[in-house]
């Protein structure tokens, strides 16, 4: 089943690793806990939309940003027959 | 503050009532209670990423469609200054 909440948590974590920063920095920015921020990375807690927005703050994004690429994951991982045609190509 | 749960909320209920819907057959087809779905559609509460699929699939969309109206939502929302350009030309 696809879960928001795990394509929301795989577009933050990729927006940080492409900046090179910790879970520690990050949460710290954004002042939510370590443990809080790594749940929602990989999809284990939902974020609130308040925490969501001072995550999204501390990593530099827009909400409507980060939702294009959650919109954008969510639409491949719906896809996999297209996947399997554009592989067997 | 643009919050997230706003922008589902107003996305699932243009899709409801789009389909000339009340809340009463969605929550039930979604197996939600009425409250609950009135909630969500105008950003009280966060939908769980579970309780989100079954909305969708009451309401026959694809989670990828619902969160691709989102990101439309959002970045219209963070666009002020090009709704008034586009206003005023």
């Amino acid at each position: 089943m696809t879960l928001l909440r795990m394509h929301v948590g795989g577009a933050l974590r990729a927006a940080r690793l492409s900046q090179s920063r910790s879970l520690r920095d990050v949460a710290k920015s954004a002042r939510v806990s370590l443990g809080y921020l790594s749940e929602v990375e990989r999809g284990q807690k939902e974020a609130s939309s308040e925490l969501l927005n001072a995550i999204c703050d501390a990593l530099g994004l827009t909400l409507s940003s980060l939702m294009s690429d959650v919109a954008l994951s969510i639409h491949a991982s719906q896809m996999p027959a297209l996947t399997v045609a554009r592989d067997a190509a």
